[in-house]
């Protein structure tokens, strides 16, 4: 089965558990809504990737992971539109869900797919329960305090903030859980996996800025020029459209180079070569071409 | 060391990881505020009684678990506060969360807590990694989908409510991870405790009905008449005053009963005759005497 449709079918099995008798069914649609259809499923893939090149050998697990980051990251996009943040009317091409559900729902929902997260991890752990300390503590630390994705959007709430620590927080440190606790479900050294996640991490931030500012809203399927509007740090703005391009490629071949020895290496350094050219906005790879 | 001063040690170096370099100082001082000063601390205490009761041999952990306990609880009430549910302007006597930082932190500072009380738990586990497996399972279940304190809240977002179902939920889930959890930080067989939680949690939220009709503003820290004025159910309103006084009580005898056989039953028996006798409301208590 392809990586698609392994991180699917675990996002499905998690998100079914709100559909239990006793459960709430506007949160159990909300949560859905979340989740389902998907995005580029970016963060799961290279999760499941690492743990696959580092030998993978309990793939129910590898796919929890892969599922619980996936959760995180929707979780962060509905607390992330909600009014008091960026008030955002779509997402993913249609009404937000705090727009298609009213806001304590969005609210609810989001937190639910936080606890989600770690409930999927659990769930799956019994084979190994010896892996579940590693995996709770990076996907903890990914979300929460001091230097997870809460943190990283609470530096939007702060009079001054550093755009390298707002970047690697809000969105680097899930793309960093998705890479160390990929190894750490092979059973793998986790630690060395960092730099890869935090490297893909700025490149895909740093993509994102770039179509923030050249893209339009309807190719996107969210609106365009947030950052501008909000007041919030975005690198093609900062180093301008041609410095955020040579900073994106730089990125993408740090991460290329930082991938640990490891018996997949080869097939992963393509899978990544892949990853970051489609990060290049498609305006910018034409003009390029 | 007594049970509070556990309790408050556990929590305050939960919080300070917010204080490190690099993470957001409002979304610190906003979880600060969410947690100190707390108020009775019911949840924490129920749980280290329990621990004591099953022979702790692992004080450390116990003081995790119910310092998760009570994050969570915190993290419900910051949430529950915000304006698209109660729109509290008030709790434990000074302005909520959200009228003292703003939207946007009290929905950062309730993410951050959740997240937090998973991170405490495995911070702790070390010595006992086995333990994590029913920890975070208990912890999870009693917070998330299908039947945890996220899922009774949103319950309050559908037509049609079961009284019963929903109060299991936003209050009878957490006190069950107290009891439960409780035992399993001790290494004891955990399901046995759920009764005697589950009844504890239906007694506190009768007497937190109660107090809703009958205690002024002032005494209460909080609004008062608030599940009237949302349309919540409340039992004192659907029983009368002296049904839910009847309910109360019958309650808390089910509860002593349910102690499961223990080291520690007979002192365990004696804590909880305490604390079901403190949840009487006292204007009720002064007009029985």
């Amino acid at each position: 089965m392809n990586a698609v449709k392994r991180i699917e079918r675990a996002l499905d099995a998690a998100v079914s558990m709100a559909e239990m008798p006793g459960c709430p069914p506007k949160l159990a649609a909300a949560m859905r809504y979340s989740v389902f259809p998907g995005g580029a499923r970016i963060r799961p893939r290279l999760c499941l990737a690492v743990a696959g090149a580092c030998g993978e050998d309990q793939p129910k697990l590898a796919d929890a992971v892969a599922a619980s980051i996936e959760l995180l990251h929707c979780a962060s996009l509905v607390h992330d539109d909600l009014p008091c943040f960026d008030d955002a009317e779509t997402r993913r091409g249609r009404p937000s869900v705090h727009r298609a559900f009213g806001e304590p729902l969005a609210v609810l929902a989001g937190d639910s797919l936080i606890v989600l997260a770690f409930q999927v991890l659990v769930q799956n752990a019994a084979p190994s329960p010896s892996r579940l300390v590693p995996l709770v503590k990076t996907i903890g630390g990914s979300v929460g305090i001091p230097w997870g994705i809460v943190a990283g959007q609470a530096w939007e709430c702060e009079d001054h903030a550093d755009l390298a620590e707002y970047q690697r927080e809000k969105t680097g440190a899930l793309f960093a859980a998705a890479t160390i606790a990929g190894a750490a479900a092979a059973g793998a050294e986790a630690e060395p996996w960092r730099l890869l996640g935090e490297r893909l991490g700025e490149a895909y931030q740093v993509a994102d800025d770039i179509r923030d500012v050249i893209e339009n809203a309807e190719d996107l399927g969210k609106p365009v020029g947030r950052d501008l509007a909000l007041g919030r740090p975005n690198a093609a703005a900062q180093f301008g459209l041609d410095g955020a391009v040579q900073r994106l490629r730089r990125l993408a071949g740090e991460a290329v180079e930082a991938i640990p020895d490891c018996p997949g290496a080869r097939e992963l350094r393509a899978v990544i070569l892949s990853e970051t050219q489609r990060l290049m906005p498609k305006k910018l790879a034409q003009h390029a071409a």
